[in-house]
C-alpha cells in the first residue's frame, strides 16, 4: 500500500469506522496516517501510551486517535477520536486511507523467458525478465515480480506473491497466499561435505524445500533444500530479512523468526515459536512448541515447549537474567573475596 | 540432483554397490532415498545411530541400510542391507538414484548481453539475461545461470558454476570447478573511509578478489575486493550462506565457514580452519591453521594453530566452558558469599 | 578503480605529489600500489608502522613510502620516499595510479523496460535489463547498473550510483551522490504482524524509506520501509554488507554501521554513531550521538550520547571489560570460595 485513496475521510466517518467518540471538528477531512512527530494538518495520528504523551504537545496532526485515559492530554490538536485501543484502530484504518498495491497487468510480460512445458494460469502476472523453467506451475492469482528465476519443476500455489529478484531452485514448492520478498533464495544446496582423500567432497542435495500457506519471508533470506529430506516451513509462519534456514530443518506453524536468525541443519522447530533478532540455533536439536528465544540467544541443546530461553549457551531466561545480574556485581566483590581467601585459607 | 533416474535399483544391486548383506526380499525395486520418518515403500532409508532406532518401528520404507549392531532393531521393514557405515553407503548411493543437474544447453542464450571483447568458450553455457562485460573470460565447461552479471575483466576458470543472480564486480577471478550460489556478490568495494573535513571520504578499492579452485560459496554471501591488496579464498574452502568476508582478507585452503560468519578486514585465516555459525572475527588478526571456532564466537585477537576457541572475547574452548559453568553457579553462591564477607571483613 | 592509468609515475613525481623526500633512484617509474608482501618491482608500497617493519626485509617493491622514524628500516628496496604519514600519502596517490570506473555509456540500454511516465535525465546511464516503474525519477549523472528494479515512484537524486541487482520498492528516495551496492533491497515491508483469530495478520506498510545524501550502503543489505512512519538514513552515513535496518528506524548523519549489524524497528540512532560488526540493537530505543558499540554488542536499552558500550546486555565498555576479566578468574576462585563457605558458614 503505497498510494493514498485520494479523497480521504471525515473525522466523523473515521470515528464511526472504529467505534470511537468525536471531540472537536467532526467535518475535518484527513487523507493520511502519520506518527505523532511527523503528522501534518491532513494527517490522522494516534496516542496509545503515556510514553509518547508529551509528543502531543507539539503535534501538528489534523486529528488524533486517543485512549480514554489519555483523552485530555494537552496539545494543539483538538480534533480527537476517543477509542479503547488507538493502535488497533489505526491499523484497521490503514486500508481506508491507502490502496493496496495491485498487479500491473495480468499475463506474462513479453520479455519473460518461459519454458514451453511450464503451466502459467491465465490469471497470473509474470513480470519482466522472469525466467520460468521446465514443468513449472504458476497458479491463479499469483504475482511474480520482475527478474524472478523459477527453477525446473517449481510450483506456486494460488495467490503467491514473489517480489523482484527471488530465486526458486528446482522443485521448490510455495503454498497459497505466501509472500517472498526481494532477493530471497529458496532451495539452494545445503552446506554438507564429507572429508575424503584430502578434500571436502560435496554431498549432493536431492531433497526438497516446501513453504506452506500464508507464509511471509523477508528480503535476502536463504532457505536451503534438504539433503535427502525436505526443508519445511509451516503454514502461517513469518520470517524476516537475512534469515538463514539450513537443510532438513522443519519449522512448524505460526512461528516468527526475526531478522538475521540462523537455524542449522536438521533441527526441528515446533509451532508458535518466536525467535528474536540474531538468534542462532544449532543443528540436530528440537525446539518445542511456543518457545520464545530472546535476542542473540545461542541454542545448543533442546528447549522444552512453552519456555522462554536466552543467553549463550541458552538456558531459561530467568536464569540468564540472574546470571547477568551476578556478573555485574562480580568485579566489585572479587577484590573483597580474594582478600578474605588470602586471610582465611589454612595454608 | 533433483530428479530420480526413474527405473531405480533392486535391493540386491544396492547391496552389491555398497558391499552389504541382504536380508529379506533381494528383488524389491527402490527408486528414491528418504529419511526414516518420511520413507515410503519405494524408498531406501538408513539407520546409523541408536538415537534414531525407535523411528524404525514406524518406518514405511521399502528397504533400509543398517549397521551390524542395529541390524535386528525391531520394525516393519524386513528388507535390510547390513553394512558397516550406513550413512556413508547412503551418500555413495545418491548418484545411483538421482541425476545430477545438467546444463540446459551449450552456448549463449540469445537474451544475454555480451560485450564483443569477452571470450566465451564454445563449450560454456551462459543462460538468459546474463550480462558479460568487456574482456571477460568464460572457460570450457562453465555453467553461468540466468541473471548473472560479470563485470569487466572478470575471469571464470574451467567448469565454474554460477547460479542465478550472482554478481562479479570487475576483475574478479574464480578458480576451476568452483560453485557460487544465487545472489552472492564477489568483489564489492570494502568498507573503508577516511574522516576528513567533516565527512567520511571513500577509500578507493583498487585491489582484487580471487576465489581458488574447488571452492563453494552459498547464497547471498558477500566477499569484498581488496583496497590495494587482494581478497583471497583458498582452494577447496567451502563458505555457507549469508557470510561476509571483508576487504584484504586471506582465507587459506580447505576451510569451512558456516552461515552468517563475518570476517573483518585484512585478517589472515590459515588452512583447514572451521568456523561454526554466526562467528565474528575482528580485522587485522591471524587465525592459525586448523583452528576451530564454536558457534557465535567473537574473535578479537590472534588464535594459535590447532586450537578450539569459543565465547566472547574468544579464548580456548575449555576455558570458555569452565567460565560458563562457573557463571551458572555464581548467582546461588553470591548471596552466601556476601553474607560471609559482611561477617568476616575487618571493618 | 580497477585499471591502472598505464604510464605510471616517476619516484620524483610521487614524492612531489605527497610532499616527501626521495632516497635512491628518483627516476624509477612505478605503475601500481601494492602491500609490502605482494609488491613487485613496478609497485609502490608503504610502511607506516613498526608492526610491519620486518616485512620490508623481504619486500620486492620498486619504491616505498616510509615515515621518518622508519626511514632506515633494513630492506632491499633502496628507493624510498620519506613522508610524515605514509598511509595518508598512499591513499592520496591511488587516484594518480588508478582510473575510477566510468559509466559505460550515457542513456538507457535498449533492453531496459521503462514505464512511459518515468523521467530519466538525458545525462543518466541505465544499464541492461533494468526495470523502471511508473513515475520514477532518475536525475542527472546517475549510474543505474544492470538488473536494477526501480519500483513505482522511486526517486534518485543527482549522481546516485546503484550497482547491479539492487531493488528499490515503490516510493523509495535516494539522495545525491549516494552509492548502493549489489543486491541491496530498500523499502521492503517491515516485519509487523498482529495476532488475531489464530493467525499473524500482516500490518500494511504504507510508510516510506529515505536515504540521504552521500550515503553508501554495502552489498545484500536490507532497509525496510516504515509502517506509517518513514525509515530514514541520514546524510553521510555509511552502511556495510548484510546489514538489516527495520521499519521506522531513523539513523542520523555520519554514522558507520559495519557488516551484519541489525537494528530493530522504530529505534532512533543519533549522529556520528559507530557500530562494529554483528551488533544488534533492539526496537523502540534511542542511541545517542557519537555512541560507539563494540563488535557483537546486544543493545536492549537506551545508550547515552558519547559513550562506548559493549557486551550483552550492553553496558559501558569499561564495565564489560571488568566483567570479562572477573569471569576469567572466577572458575579458579570458585573452588576456594566453596571450600571457605563450607568451613565458615554457621550452619
Amino acid at each position: 500500500m503505497t498510494s493514498t485513496t485520494g479523497e480521504g475521510l471525515r473525522l466523523a466517518e473515521i470515528a464511526a469506522a472504529v467505534g470511537g467518540t468525536v471531540q472537536g471538528d467532526a467535518d475535518v477531512r484527513l487523507t493520511g496516517i502519520a506518527p505523532l512527530d511527523r503528522a501534518g494538518p491532513s494527517d490522522l495520528t494516534f496516542l496509545a501510551s503515556t510514553k509518547y504523551a508529551k509528543q502531543l504537545a507539539h503535534c501538528g496532526a489534523g486529528g488524533v486517535l486517543v485512549s480514554p485515559e489519555l483523552a485530555s492530554t494537552p496539545g494543539p490538536c483538538a480534533n480527537r477520536i476517543v477509542v479503547a485501543k488507538p493502535h488497533d484502530a489505526m491499523l484497521a484504518l490503514i486500508p481506508r486511507f491507502y490502496r493496496a498495491p495491485e498487479r500491473p497487468f495480468v499475463g506474462v510480460h513479453p520479455t519473460a523467458v518461459v519454458d514451453p512445458t511450464a503451466v502459467i494460469d491465465a490469471d497470473a502476472c509474470v513480470e519482466a525478465f522472469t525466467v520460468v523453467g521446465a514443468g513449472v506451475q504458476v497458479s491463479q492469482g499469483c504475482w511474480v515480480g520482475p527478474h524472478v528465476v523459477l527453477g525446473d519443476g517449481a510450483r506456486l500455489a494460488a495467490q503467491v506473491r514473489l517480489h523482484a529478484h527471488v530465486t526458486l531452485y528446482p522443485g521448490v514448492v510455495v503454498g497459497p497466499r505466501s509472500i517472498v520478498h526481494s532477493g530471497t533464495r529458496l532451495g539452494s544446496d545445503g552446506f554438507g561435505y564429507h572429508f575424503q582423500d584430502g578434500a571436502h567432497r560435496k554431498i549432493p542435495h536431492v531433497g526438497g524445500c516446501e513453504i506452506g500457506a500464508d507464509v511471509e519471508i523477508g528480503a535476502n533470506s536463504t532457505i536451503d533444500r534438504g539433503s535427502i529430506d525436505k526443508t519445511v516451513v509451516g503454514d502461517g509462519t513469518k520470517i524476516d530479512n537475512l534469515v538463514h534456514v539450513a537443510h532438513n530443518v522443519r519449522i512448524g506453524r505460526l512461528c516468527l523468526l526475526a531478522a538475521q536468525v540462523g537455524v542449522a541443519g536438521s533441527t526441528r522447530i515446533g509451532d508458535g515459536v518466536v525467535m528474536a533478532g540474531q538468534v542462532g540455533v544449532s543443528g540436530h536439536i528440537t525446539i518445542g512448541d511456543r518457545v520464545t528465544l530472546t535476542a542473540q540467544t545461542g541454542v545448543i541443546s533442546d528447549v522444552p515447549a512453552g519456555e522462554v530461553w536466552g543467553g549463550f549457551p541458552s538456558r531459561p531466561h530467568r536464569d540468564t537474567l540472574r546470571g547477568y545480574a551476578a556478573m555485574r556485581r562480580l568485579p566489585d566483590l572479587l577484590k573483597r573475596i580474594e582478600r578474605l581467601l588470602d586471610r582465611e585459607e589454612p595454608e
